[in-house]
């Protein structure tokens, strides 16, 4: 019987979840709708997809050896609950507790960090002993993979690497705090600067691109103009791209990583977004005086990370 | 015959050795006083001290396993060199091949790291799984235990934890980059504020502490006068507890640890400056909702902790 994980990759609109064996291969998926604003409804979902899951792998003659989750919020990783996530109702969900029936080890994971992990095992950093992923979306997610391992912190509430302070005294940040990386190198902090950039260049080329209407901005309005040779777009570019590698450098200096990897919504830039990112990086001298440089990579998993990462939280 | 092992504390001036057993216990030292600026007699310094303490130490009846170094500077930790350090004259000096007639395995880290080894192994914060050691000297050392082990990232230049970027275009720091928490939460730092404020604020009890010589400033004379209710050294305090509360919220949401160790000569102010340090970083929720507060101790193994951290490099 070939040993497999199932990895729950759980969302507030939607529950996927995934066979995966040791080569971080998925054998087989399934996913649910669910309505995150009712837990019990929720945790209920959850279940029922789980057993199907469970018997359809029995039926097809795997060994199921435990199932990891990765949750896009805070989690505690010993009691096994969801302390807090979007689009959910309650707090302090007892996921683990509610699945005991299953009589299979679960493990809770925040899903930066399940990428992190799925990368690091099976995508473009395979391998690498020192890996940090940076999620750029809404907010900025964190993913530490340290001595060839996952580094949660307490309760598995470290990593929150978005949340380093930047500027001090600088924007109010939802975590409470002022002047976050987050607040100034997430994808929102890029579509806020861009209508920003906007207004004050009425003749630049995104007033186009947006057919002159502000409320289509989106994460490509500045890429797409600044790759055309839009001058306002590419000093934006460059101020984000100042953003992001200045917290770069600062994990650079703490961690001395072989490798970023980007991941997100705006990592679809690829090569033209990492080309820009090392170049910064390297006129600081990626921060210290004959320290190694890290590479910069773009994620490689992108939708299944979610499965494969939480598969991978119990696997040796 | 009792396992132990060699830990030498390097400094361009002198270079002090210890012998110490599997319970921290340094059964003997010995120190001899160098010229760094000859590296021939630096290495040949280091030598003699150390076939005098392993003869010793077979005399004791001692099986010496190993020696470890801490090292005030930047090292390869793969190749055993000294990259560069302050009072060294040379580059990459080769220290580790140079021992190799000892035939003992030789190992290099950086004081800050060595430092919070040897806390979490036998001092304040023993036992505990995630450890940040800061130390505010002329500088700022990190020193990083996660999973219960020493971080030192690629090549052992992780954990600078004083070049994080905490304003963005600040002060120029000696790293090359712009507004590093270093320029504002070290003792140098502490010093440069001290007569900064003496200058604005005239009537400071500060001006009568340093018999009105602003060059008789030292790291005493803000803390001390701002205990006997100076209200010029209190603002100054109370800004200077800010920059590196700061500094302290970005490594809580960064590695959500047990425990935060303050060592260098500033953590002479103990439970003064400790207190004041968490209750600025609770006003901030440690950064972040529902995440568990870290500790804020002082350095306990003080003038010992060079050699005791660096023979516990080697130990399993």
């Amino acid at each position: 019987m070939e040993k497999v994980y199932i990895g729950v990759d759980v969302g507030g609109m939607s529950i996927k979840a995934g066979v995966v064996n040791l080569n971080g291969e998925i054998l087989f998926k399934d996913k649910v709708v669910t309505d995150g604003q009712h837990v019990d409804v929720f945790l209920g979902d959850i279940k029922n997809l789980l057993e199907k899951i469970i018997k359809e792998a029995k039926d097809k003659d795997l060994d199921v050896r435990g199932i990891g989750f990765g949750v896009p919020g805070m989690v505690d990783n010993r009691l096994g609950l969801i302390n807090k996530m979007a689009n959910i109702g309650g707090r302090n969900v007892p996921l683990k507790e509610y699945l005991k029936d299953l009589n299979l080890p679960i493990y809770l994971s925040n899903d930066a960090n399940v990428a992190a992990l799925a990368e690091q095992k099976f995508g473009i950093a395979k391998g690498m002993e020192n890996v940090i992923l940076l999620t750029l979306g809404t907010g900025i997610g964190g993913g530490l993979i340290l001595n060839g391992k996952l580094y949660e912190g307490n309760e598995g509430k470290g990593a929150e690497l978005g949340h380093v302070c930047l500027i001090l005294n600088g924007r109010n940040c939802g975590c409470g705090r002022k002047g976050c990386l987050e607040s100034y190198a997430s994808a929102s902090a890029l579509l806020r600067m861009t209508r920003e950039y906007m207004k004050k260049y009425k003749d630049s080329m995104m007033w186009e691109y947006c057919n002159n209407d502000i409320n289509n901005v989106s994460g490509l309005t500045s890429f797409e103009c600044a790759k055309k040779g839009d001058e306002a777009a590419n000093k934006l570019i460059d101020e984000y791209v100042m953003y992001l590698g200045e917290g770069m450098l600062d994990f650079a200096n703490i961690f001395r990583p072989e490798a970023f990897v980007i991941g997100g919504g705006i990592s679809n830039q690829g090569e033209y977004l990492t080309e820009k990112l090392e170049k910064y990086c390297k006129a600081q001298n990626w921060g210290y005086e004959g320290a190694p440089e890290s590479k910069v990579l773009i994620a490689k998993l992108r939708n299944d990370a979610g499965i494969i990462g939480a598969a991978s939280l119990l696997m040796d």
